[in-house]
């Protein structure tokens, strides 16, 4: 029996959702694929670390770290190591990663994913910092050495966008990209619009926990703009990083100001939006922008929404409307599917 | 060198798109997966056919369909010959069935993808008849022969929705669908709620050439309702057929209920709407709802609309900006170039 033995950077929401998934699946995957699918190693930044080369219990894992929040000495598999170490010498096929996103800089995702790569393995991102910052690099050494390099829940968690652009459009051309990309800020906006305050509407969603403790990622746009370099990286070869996009965040935008354009029949919104100019130079703006109410980009309904502007299919719009953890976890395992297939027509 | 022989059945908008993203990306498939493709039947109903088993000259024939409006005797492979000959006894690996969809019936385009499936040869139709009326049937056969059966553009033109779930979401069951399917609808909707009557909207539609002749498929949800029957077969396995569609047409609204709408800050579309009921029952209903202007659905940018309610991602949108007629083309193209992936692993 063929196996592809896993190593799980990250053991947080999307690492859980997907173990949960890869435990119900399991079975499926075996029966299409004849591919045992195993977890040969979890590492997690201070909860512990587990290594079983033979096939760590899930199950058993997950409710370890339901019940305690972390793994401890004594635990089946627990080993003192760290992320690198188990990147470096571990034993497996392919690495999930899904360490928090540095919007700094991508580190030290990159080198994790670099050094998997180099040692021949798969690799699996859950974290848009690589692929806004590294992405033609990564690519280029997959290439070369003949591994998978997929990135699907990078950006609109797990709705399919990369992998469906690159299956299902084939020799279709994106030649730019629209849309809203950062929830939280849907969210402020929305409620902007009902009159409330910028403050009291943070210290409601720090309560309801649903906002960082530092939330400029989110509301000084860094998120977005991170993400729509990704997609312009992915999608127009573009080779940009998130600094050159022209950034505008969305405190400045006031409760009046929203709901004057609500009577205007428009909603404020960030807006991304990318496409490269007649020299082959990027353009990337992430600023707040009304858009009118016919515009599928103001339906309260959707969490995040892209328009991908085609040559041979014209513009595409894909939408994504509820947030919900095993979203993530989804993303991951479609990409691990895809995974599956490709090891096992090369086996 | 390997070869992939097509016979195009039809050669009306779609088929002449086809032929020329064909022609224009043909050297890009040989380069990439060593296939050379090549058509070696078209036919028309009532414009000729032309056949040569060694390849015909497409740019040719779309010179001489363009010119002429049809293939005539001394054209370089005309012959004498018909679309069920074709199927039946001609030299090809890869049917692509264009033909008019029939919405009493799914015939004849059924009996063609049959014929072509039981001579083991690949099958794919832009045809939403077949898909609506014979899915479960076709399926069984191109599973049993071992062969492709595609259909993209049979709904929503192309846009990625049939290909994208089978390959971009694996394992995720689609329990539900939301859309809006019929563009001409949409049309006549938005403009009643201009304040035109249905009567001035109809002649004007039929004298720029928009509207059929007979325009009673589109508004009395007859197309609405084979195109959901159709994603009910793929999606839910539903083994359903458009008699069962619940369906109410949008000749019943007038003006008036359209502006009153509005004026509540809604639209009326035709809604289509599919699930299985607890005991496995498709549900299916077409008919005019009032759709609150926040809802995706409402926005005027969009042609065509689906939600996907799948169990392990949520909902997904995915919205059909402007058609064209290059679009089926590309559809048809799109799922080309899928059998020809699976063509070139399998050689």
């Amino acid at each position: 029996m063929k196996e592809l033995k896993l190593a799980l950077l990250g053991f947080g929401v999307a690492g859980k959702a997907f173990s949960q998934i890869l435990l119900d699946r399991h079975d499926a995957i075996w029966e299409d694929k004849g591919l045992d699918v195993k977890v040969t190693a979890i590492t997690t930044g201070r909860s512990g670390c587990l290594v079983d080369p033979e096939g760590i219990d899930l199950a058993r894992a997950l409710e370890l770290m339901e019940a305690r929040g972390s793994f401890q000495p004594g635990d089946p598999g627990y080993r003192e190591t760290d992320s690198l170490t188990v990147v470096r010498e571990g034993d497996y096929d392919a690495l999930i990663e899904m360490t928090p996103t540095n919007i700094k800089n991508g580190q030290p995702a990159i080198d994790y994913l670099t050094w998997a790569l180099e040692r021949d393995k798969h690799v699996i991102t859950a974290n848009k910092g690589p692929v806004a910052f590294a992405y033609g690099r990564l690519k280029k050494l997959a290439r070369e050495k003949g591994r998978c390099f997929f990135y699907e829940t990078s950006v609109m968690v797990g709705t399919p966008l990369f992998n469906m652009a690159e299956t299902c459009l084939p020799y279709c051309k994106v030649k730019g990209v629209r849309g809203l990309l950062n929830a939280s800020c849907n969210y402020f906006l929305e409620e902007l619009g009902r009159g409330r305050s910028f403050d009291h509407i943070m210290e409601e969603a720090r309560r309801a926990g649903f906002l960082e403790a530092d939330p400029s990622q989110d509301l000084d746009g860094w998120d977005a703009a991170v993400k729509l370099t990704a997609l312009m990286n992915v999608f127009m070869n573009a080779e940009m990083d998130p600094a050159r996009v022209e950034r505008t965040g969305i405190r400045g935008v006031t409760a009046d100001q929203a709901r004057e354009a609500l009577a205007r029949g428009k909603k404020i919104r960030l807006l991304c939006q990318g496409h490269m100019d007649c020299e082959g130079r990027p353009v990337a703006v992430v600023r707040p922008e009304e858009i009118p109410f016919d515009d599928p980009l103001a339906a309260s309904d959707l969490v995040a929404c892209l328009r991908l502007d085609t040559d041979l299919m014209g513009p595409i719009s894909i939408g994504h409307h509820k947030m919900e953890p095993g979203q993530t976890g989804y993303g991951l395992f479609s990409d691990l599917v895809r995974l599956v297939r490709h090891v096992a027509e090369t086996l």
